[in-house]
Parts: structure tokens; C-alpha cells; sequence
């Protein structure tokens, strides 16, 4: 492809993922209707089918976006990096549908038969990543082990959101989130390490 | 009502109970059949009218049966309590297929349109109890919250047990659970109160 054709394929293939995302995030995958999107994205289901193939695979492309949102938004590392994805992601959930589109997928995938773990895998490694930082910086307590750690922080991000998201519309999520690592933080990391991580919700806003 | 009528109605209402649990297990929402449901209990479509109004009626009895599967089955009280409750539930979601659908219809609930908070407080509440217990015999750190804890848990588990599926079909979920324990003990618990816990996974097939 010419430079500016490959330049229109990615402008369409972003439309599509947007608008994809905006639909499932409002209606669902059931009820998420192929022309709707379209529509949304002004593009012919010719370039659905050449980008996604089908509405399946536009899903799961949804799904597995979510980390773009968050990270090209973190500047720090180890357990801070760590702590900091999730005070990132418990803020953009409420405004980037991409992101609430991907977990909404991710959650509700059993009501369309699909079965796939790559989005809860994939942030698992980014989490582990962290962590493994952190054990070489000395940040965590000698007994963790961080592939532990990782797992159950999807899970509990996971189940967190679902909750908020039923409680408050997911206001009450960044809180929610702080007060999971205030209940966690004694349970992984060395007390000095506790000290000077930085738990303060509007680390998220300022990036 | 006469005795052996009432008797007829609550053995009709648990047969509804258990055969919709059992299809909205194996189906979801969506593909489980109004028919189905109904040659599986053996009852008419009128006794469906009679006890549960509709489908969703049923699922929503369904979601808020959840802990009636777990609570007959402990005998221990407050922090033991509490993790028992979530031992136990780690092996039935394992073997029972009405808390499976529980479980299954209260995480997929947004994709038919439902949105009830109402199987999430329920174990909200019945965990603060058990928490609430714990404060008053001092097994707590003095700094911890009983509603935030019985809240966090709620959602982390949900979450948890999600991960687990899609990676193990359930088979790690008592592990996930023990290490879940590990993680968070420090954080709520005194140190005397952590060394008499009882995280051993066998606690809930015992019962």
C-alpha cells in the first residue's frame, strides 16, 4: 500500500474500533447492530469484514485495547506504576468508552459464547511487569509472589468495577480503588515501601 | 392454603428454582428457554406465572438464592466466618449448579437489561455481619472498616472467581481463594487473630 492509502486503513480501522466501542458500551453485544456502527463510523461493511472480519472480531479487538487507554498515560514504576494503572483506569472508565466497552465485553462475553482470557491475560502481564520491578527494586514483602498478585488484581479490579458500576454508575470506583490498596498494601509490600507510595485518586485526573 | 397444598406449592416453587438455575447454568439468559425450563421442573407454564410472574422473575429468585447454598454450611464465627464463607463458596460454585446460575446471571445481568444490586448487597450485608462480630471480639486492626472490607470482598471475589473460569473452569478458585486471604489478612486483621485463622482449603468440603 501507498503511504496515504495505509494512513486511510488505519484512520477506518480506528473509526470502526471507536464506534464499535461506543455501541457495545450503550446497547451490548447482543444488541449492538452492525449497521448502527457502521453508521457511526462512516465506513462500508466492506471495510469491517477486511479489518475485523465479523462483529466477533470487532469485540474482541475492543477487549484487547484497554491497555492502550491506560498506559501511554503512566510516567512511573514498579508498585507505584502499578498502583497508578489502576487509580488511571478506575478514572477513565468513566469517561473513555473504549475502555468501558472493553471490560463490559470482557464481562459479559459468557452471554455470547465466547470464552476468551486474552484481555484479563494481557493485563495480567502488565501487572506482573510492575512487580517484577518492584521485587528487583526491593519494594515487596520476601514471601509475595507477583504472578499472585497479578492474577487476583484482575480479578479484583474486575469485580470492584461491576459492583461500583451497579452501586453508582462507577462514581464511587476511584474511591473504591484507593481503599483496596490501603486493605492490600500490608498484605505485599515492605512498610517502607508503603510509606512513600502515593495513593491520592487525582494522580489520575493530572495526567 | 392446606397443609399438603402448601407443601405441593414450596415443592413446585424449589422445583422451578433448581430447574431454571440448572438451564440459566448451562445457557445464560438469553438461551435459556422458557420450555425447557418448564419440562425440566415438570411443572406447567402457570406455575411459572403463579411463583415467579416470569422469566426474570425466576432469575432474579435465582440470584438471591445464592446464599441460602452457602450459610446452612458454616458453624464458625466472625473473621473464621467470613472466610469460611468464601471457602465454601470456592467449592459449591465447584458442585452446584444454583449458585453457578447466581453467580453467572448477577456478572451477566447487563446484557439482558437488568441492572439489580440487590445479590451483592445481600452477601454485602451478611459478610459486614460476620465483620461487625469481629470488631466486637477485637480481631480487627482498630483502622479497618467493616463495610469497606465486606464491600471490597464482594466485588473481589465476583472478580476472582470470573478470572477463574476463564483460566481453570473454577478448578483453582479455592487456591485463588486461600491466596486472596494471604494477600489481605495483614491489612484487616491483628497479628494474634492472622495466626489462629484457619485457611486450610478441605475446611469447606468437611461440611
Amino acid at each position: 500500500m501507498t503511504r496515504p492509502t495505509q494512513e486511510r486503513a488505519l484512520r477506518t480501522r480506528e473509526a470502526l474500533l471507536r464506534a464499535g466501542a461506543e455501541v457495545f458500551d450503550e446497547c451490548g453485544y447482543a444488541g449492538a447492530g452492525i449497521n448502527r456502527i457502521l453508521e457511526r463510523a462512516k465506513v462500508t461493511a466492506g471495510a469491517l469484514y477486511f479489518h475485523f472480519k465479523s462483529k466477533e472480531g470487532l469485540a474482541r479487538a475492543v477487549m484487547s485495547a484497554q491497555p492502550a487507554v491506560i498506559e501511554p498515560r503512566l510516567n512511573s514504576r514498579g508498585l507505584q506504576r502499578l498502583v497508578d494503572i489502576t487509580l488511571v483506569w478506575a478514572h477513565e472508565l468513566q469517561v473513555n468508552a473504549l475502555l468501558r466497552a472493553g471490560v463490559r465485553l470482557s464481562v459479559e462475553q459468557g452471554s455470547f459464547g465466547l470464552r476468551d482470557a486474552s484481555s484479563y491475560l494481557g493485563w495480567k502481564e502488565i501487572m506482573a511487569e510492575c512487580l517484577h520491578t518492584a521485587v528487583d527494586e526491593d519494594e515487596l514483602l520476601p514471601t509475595t509472589r507477583p504472578d499472585d498478585i497479578a492474577e487476583f488484581l484482575v480479578g479484583a479490579c474486575t469485580g470492584v468495577q461491576l459492583y461500583s458500576q451497579l452501586i453508582s454508575d462507577r462514581a464511587d470506583l476511584p474511591r473504591r480503588t484507593v481503599v483496596m490498596w490501603r486493605m492490600l498494601l500490608p498484605g505485599i509490600a515492605r512498610p517502607e515501601t508503603i510509606a512513600r507510595i502515593d495513593l491520592d485518586v487525582t494522580r489520575s485526573e493530572a495526567r
